[in-house]
């Protein structure tokens, strides 16, 4: 395995967090501009920039995850969390960005959003690996057992460190603070960190969870 | 003009700014990967991405100038600083990345030059725009006259405010040092402000006066 070390797995997190938190400030300035998401043209351009992507062979490791379901990929995904994280980030749209509409910066906005989704995905898909199995190779044992039940609850339990958690959040947000301390709030407009923090405790890590809980089950079969 | 107001303009500069060096924080994750620029890997996802954002439209505002020139454009950019943007970069890459190949990493690494390059080009060519022509309008009858004569220098120092640009530099340095401070420098390289300060004294600064001097004389032309 690629990443075995739970500290450096860790700092990987640590790294791609940094990556979410200057997306999604940068994601803020623009409208919540609804109608470039229903207009489809949010869907084109994600799978426009997924076919690009592909070409370049980036869903060839575990933790890049193409939204777009058309394209082919070498070998199955079998956890994939993109469903919930695109509805997680639209949920997150609503507190981080001004009501209304953008039309001439629809661009720019969905851009901002391709990026910003990506980056939450990696690092739920790398986390959901990779944190996985360091912490079931530390105690093989006590994992085994639910894994056989397929006992989703009890690994999920398992695999729940409140402290580690407790520290991500704080860590987020402090980091929402020190990057928007630079900023001119005539012409940036300026994020309660709160919200960040909350996209965190309720989407990014349960969600991480789910998918360690989803490979160790589906470990099982294979 | 969609901006005059030259503080709303800093400001809108201020903000790709802060894009620009957390881009540069990014790419300098990655070894300088220099095949990856000789196999025309990089030209091919440039061009790929760029046809996307062309579809989008990205084009139609002045300070987004495609890299790629098979890009059939609605109308002339007049002034186009991408060559001279890109040859800067790469010389940056140098000091700012490991030297080594990575070659799993490429995909990313070029993803990352893309976004920068991106980010740079946009501060380069927004700057050069609007800043020329909001001090042109400040007082037009100092510049009528270099204009006509097509006087690159003494327009070039026309446009120079060394308090202005020791500002930017200053403000460059510091946040450099803010966006690293939650880093961890056992998982993250740590880049000395200098580099991204000398790289904004050498080419940014430079090259956005260089397309407000081209804007200003081109328009004795139209």
């Amino acid at each position: 395995m690629k990443y075995n070390n739970l500290d450096e797995i860790a700092g990987k997190l640590e790294a791609i967090e940094e990556s979410i938190i200057f997306k999604l400030l940068a994601r803020a300035q623009y409208k919540r501009n609804n109608q470039a998401y229903e207009k489809s043209f949010f869907d084109e351009m994600l799978l426009s920039i997924e076919e690009v992507f592909e070409s370049c062979n980036r869903y060839e490791i575990i933790e890049e995850v193409p939204f777009s379901d058309v394209i082919n990929l070498s070998y199955e995904k079998t956890v994939d969390l993109t469903e919930n994280v695109k509805l997680a980030y639209f949920n997150l749209l609503d507190d981080l960005c001004e009501t209304g509409e953008d039309p001439e910066n629809y661009g720019s906005s969905t851009e901002h959003d391709i990026y910003a989704l990506q980056a939450i995905s990696e690092r739920i898909h790398f986390g959901a690996y990779y944190v996985a199995w360091a912490k079931y190779n530390q105690d093989p044992e006590k994992y085994y057992k639910f894994i056989q039940e397929a006992n989703y609850d009890a690994l999920y339990d398992l695999l729940t460190r409140k402290d580690v958690e407790e520290k991500i959040l704080k860590r987020v947000e402090e980091k929402v603070n020190l990057y928007q301390k630079g900023a001119n709030p005539k012409y940036r407009k300026i994020i309660n960190p709160k919200i960040i923090v909350d996209f965190y405790k309720e989407s990014v890590i349960p969600l991480t969870k789910k998918g360690e809980v989803e490979h160790l089950i589906n470990s099982a079969n294979e």
